[in-house]
């Protein structure tokens, strides 16, 4: 039987590629008291700025033994990190783990969980410097850490949206959330394991529960759109659209008016909604964890930025524009298809809360 | 009734001098995606290297209602982080705070483990830059992540000890494991809540009860130390000296030979150590948690070394030496007063084992 330490060099040991840990400017990575790095080189030729983000996920509060794997769950810990350096326009760097694990698991769950971060860390360049794995008397809770570095004075706070801006995402949101509640469904059906995504696949929901699983934030748009110094604020949808579209209201002391027509619909999401008899418009504007990108940026350039994205196969969609006004958000609804009078409804900030949720 | 931002605005919003937050290169702090900080000046002028380090403390594996308040389990929390940074030769700079909180807790205590960790951050002028708060459906897991920097170049490892080498402690060992043993035998008598000071004044274990609700890592003897240049290893006493010991012996290939005579009892631990009839040594090698250093230093600069520290009224105590040999830890200890023939025992690794313990 392995000693936890000799577990531990097991999951995390020599596990990533050496010119990863390189490029990262890792000296000393896992394995000492603390990580030692260099600044890596920045793409500007400047003296970068670090960003530092911390994210929690906690098991029975936001997953559950259905609704995600172990490896699942280790990839959206970190992905909902490298997010929220995307958010600032930045480059995710290294992270750091923390891990609190249930009497319960057998150790090859944890190895699944390191599995996942290892995944996620080697899509985005992630060179994971340090962990703490301790025990925990209930259930799993994994803690991440991210740094990420930006061109000094570069970074994209949620308090610069000016009105007259135009309000852009830069992808469908409301998968995640409509993922959810098909795993949520087919859970109740099931044994307490893992909903296996071949049951989305004959159910033409796998995309849905991807999008859940195994989010893919926009790190390579939000380096894009930071690179043309019109991007005014910047926010990933990691709470749902309305919640991060009032955090930006309220932070630049705008009213973001969004436009339904323009909103980007997932089809396979859209489809779903209507087999359950659910409005699509729940799951976009309060489904959360999409982890795309919620901005604005100077209407000049909106639609320049929109074709630099595109030319790189990366969406962008102009869904909104924001007014002079007392912070808010507000959907604009067309009434129908004659062109008649359109409905605008204030949109309440209500989001995910996980002291009232 | 609050709603979870605004208790989160409440205990993290300006609760730091600005100047503190200046110093510490803070651009953007808490309350965006990700917090934005600049490098800070460094000590030598030259382009730092930043150390990361995390630690995680969970409710009823790491402490309990009785033995720790609130705010205690805030400062440790972050103290131990602090110490890593030192153990690195570093200086703390940044924290970023991952607090899971049972249902169950009053908002209150929350604030005091807030309370807590601003208080040990102010200490140590970290600056606390970003958080998680999410809540957990049992009991309370914080995990911390912290930021330091040290000269390029000049962090130190486990692994650079070379036979000849003396072996030193920068304070005390195991009055932090003393003091838990007196809150477990108290609290056994008491009422759930934590056990007051007052009791441990009125019994004389004061000292023993602070060392292991209120850490003070040796920050500053760290970087005296690290400024130096000959200390050739350096960890911090976390899991107990023989643990840290072996870390050392692992790392750096050699066997470590600590002198018993020429540990550093503090009298109070050694004290109610004879009332219980516990040896003084299973809490000072086994005992753990104190954030003392444990190091290796060029023995023809170990006595200035201590002069220096000593000229700062900081502590440094030479315990042993490393000797060539297959990695291990010694403890020779002398016969009696007759100057007769010492004994050697091989110290087991045993130490702190979350998975075992």
């Amino acid at each position: 039987m392995l000693d936890e330490f000799a577990r531990i060099r097991l999951w995390t040991g020599e596990r990533q590629r050496p010119a990863l840990l390189r490029e990262q400017g890792v000296v000393i990575g896992i394995g000492d008291d603390a990580a030692v790095v260099e600044t890596p080189p920045d793409a500007a030729g400047g003296a970068a700025q670090w960003l530092l983000a911390v994210d929690t996920m906690v098991e029975t509060v936001h997953f559950n033994d259905a609704t995600m794997g172990d490896a699942d769950v280790g990839w959206k810990a970190l992905a909902a990190n490298v997010s929220d350096i995307a958010a600032m326009g930045g480059v995710p760097r290294h992270a750091l783990i923390s891990v609190s694990v249930p009497k319960t698991w057998e150790p090859a769950r944890v190895g699944r969980l390191y599995d996942g971060l290892y995944a996620c860390a080697d899509h985005y360049g992630v060179a994971i410097v340090g962990g703490d794995t301790t025990s925990s008397p209930a259930h799993m809770v994994v803690a991440v850490t991210v740094t990420g570095t930006v061109e000094a004075g570069a970074a994209i706070s949620r308090a610069g949206a000016a009105p007259g801006d135009a309000v852009f995402v830069t992808g469908p949101v409301g998968m995640s959330g409509a993922g959810l509640h098909w795993l949520l469904a087919a859970a109740g059906r099931g044994d307490g394991q893992p909903v296996p995504l071949a049951a989305a696949e004959a159910d033409g929901t796998a995309a849905l529960v991807a999008a859940h699983r195994r989010p893919l934030p926009s790190v390579r748009a939000a380096r894009l759109l930071a690179s043309r110094g019109t991007v005014t604020s910047l926010n990933d949808v990691s709470d749902g659209l309305a919640s991060e579209a009032w955090e930006i209201a309220a932070a630049s002391g705008v009213t973001l008016a969004l436009r339904e027509s323009q909103l980007p619909y997932s089809g396979s999401m859209t489809a779903y909604a209507h087999r359950r008899g659910v409005d699509p418009l729940e799951w976009m504007l309060y489904g959360g964890e999409d982890y795309v990108l919620l901005g604005t940026i100077r209407p000049d350039d909106a639609e320049a930025a929109r074709a630099a994205l595109a030319a790189e196969g990366l969406p962008m969609y102009v869904i909104g524009h924001a007014e002079a006004g007392a912070a808010g958000v507000a959907l604009i609804r067309d009434r129908g298809a004659g062109g008649s009078a359109s409905r605008r409804d204030e949109i309440a900030k209500r989001g995910y809360n996980h002291f009232n949720g």
